[in-house]
Parts: C-alpha cells; structure tokens; sequence
C-alpha cells in the first residue's frame, strides 16, 4: 500500500518543490512532513498557510485512496481549513483521516501539527472523488 | 497602495517558490497569478489544488488588507475550496475580492481562473482577521 | 419546472414549518422566502441562523435540480455558510445559483438578503449530489 | 452552567419550534436533541439536513459560550457541514465541541448521531465570535 502511495506521491512535483514527506501510509490514515524553510513562508516568516493546506489536502486525498480499488484515482472536491495556531514551528506534520469511504465519495479529516505532533496548528474536513486513474 | 502589499507580498518565500506575480491591487481587490511549471503539479502533472489555494488565500488576505488601517496586518481564519474544473491550463490566476470589511473580520471571495481568465477553475470563500503588525 | 419543484418543495415538512414559500423557480436559480416569527429566533430576537441555513440550502439544491433530468432528485454532500450581518429583518430572502452542473455533483452559490434584497445577511457555496428518486 | 445556557436556549423560539430539548451542558460541550416529527421533513420524509445543522450549531455556539466570560455572548461567525449518512432516525442528537477557545474566536466541531448515538449523520466545523451581551 505504501508503494501504491509512494508512486502517486512522487508523481506531485509540488510535494517535492515543498521539500514534503510521506512518512505513514495505513488504511484510512496518510501522513505528510516538510520541515521549515524560508522558500515556505508567510509575511510573518512563519509556514504559509498554503503549505499547511497543500500537505493536509495531499494527506486527506491518499487516505481516501487507501479505501478505492487498485485501479482508482481520487481528486479534491472540496476542503475547509481552520487555522488554530501561528505555524511557527521547525516541521510541519499533516495527517489525513478517512471518516467516510464511499464509492463515489469519501470524507476526510486533516490534522496540522507541528514538530511535536502536540499543538493543533490547522484542521481540515475535505470531500474527494474517486475517478478512473 | 500596491506598494504596501508588494512589501508584504515580496517577505512571502512561498509566493517566490510558487513563481507567483502580483498583477492587481485595488482597493478590496487582489489579483495574483502563476505560470504553469513542473514543480507545482499533482499527480496527473496539472497545478496542484496547493498551487490555486496558496494564490487565492493571499489575494483574498491582501484584498482584505487594503480596507484596513495602516499599521494592521491580515491573518487567515479559515476558508473553504471548491475545485470545479482540473486546473489544466499555462496559468492560474487569482481574484481575492472583499465582500465584508468589519474592524474585526473580514469576508473574502477568491477566484481561481485559467490563464484565458475565462473558466473558473476553484472557488474560495475566506475569514480573515485584522491583526496588528 | 416550477410544478416539479413546487412538487418536492411541498414534501418538505420542514419548510411548511418554517413558513417558506417557493418564489422564483428558474433554469439554474431558485428563491424562496421567510417572513419573520417568533418562532424562528435565536437569543436575540433575530432569525436562527438555522433558518437562513435551511432555506438557503433547499433554494441551492432545488436550483441544482431545475439542471438534472426529470427522474433525477438532489441531496447535499456539504455546505458552509458565512454569516455576515444579524438576520434582524421582516422577511428572509434566499436566493442559490448553480455555478457549475456536472452529472454528479453540482455546485451552488447562496445569498440570504433582507427584506429589501439589498443587504446580503449569509453566504453559502454548497456541494449537491444527483441520485435516483 | 447549565442554568446559564439554558436561559439562552429557552430565548430561542427556532428550538421550540423544532422540539429540541437541551440534554447536556459541561465546560466546552452542549450536546442537544431533536425527536423525529413530519414538521422536520425533506422531500423523501427524513430530518431535513436544515434540522441536523439549527442543533449542532446551536450546540457549537453554546459549547464556545461556556467557556466564555459570564457577561459575553456568541454569535455564529461561520460554519461548514458535511452530510455523511441519511438522516433516518427517530432522534437527533447533536453534539458541540469546542477544540480553541480564543478571546475573540473560538473553533468548534459539531456531530450530529442518530438515536443511537453511533451513526454519524452529519459532522460540522464551526467558528463563533465572542460579543458582548
């Protein structure tokens, strides 16, 4: 299951370009890391809240993918994302959550921590799609 | 004006790392855009939902900061993204638009254009709160 | 095509309740109001949230209808509402649009107004799904 | 505290209206309840998706405002609320969590059960603003 992730994964030139890793891959559970650099940051110098999004999307999406048959794809549909905390942090970490699998549409949620994986940073609810890869 | 967002726009690693321009500034009114590279794709090689959520979240932040005093600053509270077409295109570009400007709050609408600026490719509604710089 | 959402409109318990009524039945778009009752408030007099909610949701989602087949119904996946200015007004008025029509999923833009049309009391984006009546 | 929230939901004619009764009130949790009656109804004779989110968000604000100053009032800032399952049963129960409780804003998450308590019909998001009373 990892390998099936990991192949999609390497895929995202962005996931790259953020210096992003996959670091879990379990059913219904995905999650994400990138550690802190200035080419991620807001005004503030803190992490971007479109780096917390991208990671907690691409985690949430994965999730779903651990759910489909072999031959799916999935895509975001749509996802809402409260920010809680500043993301001040040396290591951004997303997970994504499976609440609901079904055969057209899965719900998940997302988690953004930071490098202690203690302070809630952001929390995402996310709609994906599966689709014909 | 545009040079008090620009300064803000410029201390953005993110927007640097995604290759995006600030094009428009008015008042309630931010446009951004980002070339088309193969460091900012998804899987199936076309902008990452990332890519178009990073843009449209800072030009709804920035066109909630041209409504505010001076000395303020702007910070993301939460949104929501609706993906309506595959973000297949040379170009995305972003419209951040006011639609409420409060002391507190402010209530922004993004859109993420193709590069024709013709199909709307994903939709934002975001909160933002007005912070002291 | 205002009989057959008049039709479902009808079955809706929860509309009759709230005193709502069908107004505008369009290709795309439906409006349907609420005069004010004190059974209708929250703590300070004012509209529930709830019912700009409720009306705003079944206007968008018999919108998204008006675009299906005849033998087609709609359900929503999700919404999020914005609430913008108190619902202290004699008559709600909801107005959802479709932005875009696909075969499963649809996506609608909803406006609850005041009594005057003219001041924009909540907004809404919400996610539909077309099934089997 | 649970005098305090219930003065403030008797105040709220939408909750009569609806038969909602107000079952648990602890430091940042209200969980509330709705029987099923045909005057709560969508067009196929279940809870209409309007019913799920009135409670939950009325559980949301509640659960923000105990942890809120005596004199301080909420009010709902916005939410999002997605439908996982049918809501087919003969009671809603909704409950309201807050996960940050600001000076200004607070997060919360609201969870909508059938009378069992184990299905999950509907799962929102909420962001409520402190006001003065």
């Amino acid at each position: 299951m990892f390998e099936r992730i990991k192949k999609s994964f390497d895929k995202q030139g962005l996931m790259q370009t953020l210096g992003a890793e996959l670091v879990v891959v379990e059913e219904g559970l995905v999650k994400i890391s990138v550690p802190f650099n200035q080419t991620l940051t807001q005004q503030h110098g803190f992490f971007h809240a479109g780096v917390s999004t991208s990671i907690v999307d691409t985690a949430c999406g994965f999730a779903a993918l651990t759910m489909m048959a072999n031959d799916a794809d999935v895509l975001s549909v749509e996802f809402k994302v409260n920010f809680l905390k500043p993301a001040k942090t040396s290591k951004l970490v997303a997970n994504g959550k499976v609440i609901q699998s079904g055969k057209t549409l899965s719900v998940c949620e997302g988690y953004v921590y930071d490098s202690s994986e203690n302070m809630l940073i952001a929390k995402m609810t996310a709609t994906m799609i599966t689709v014909k890869s």
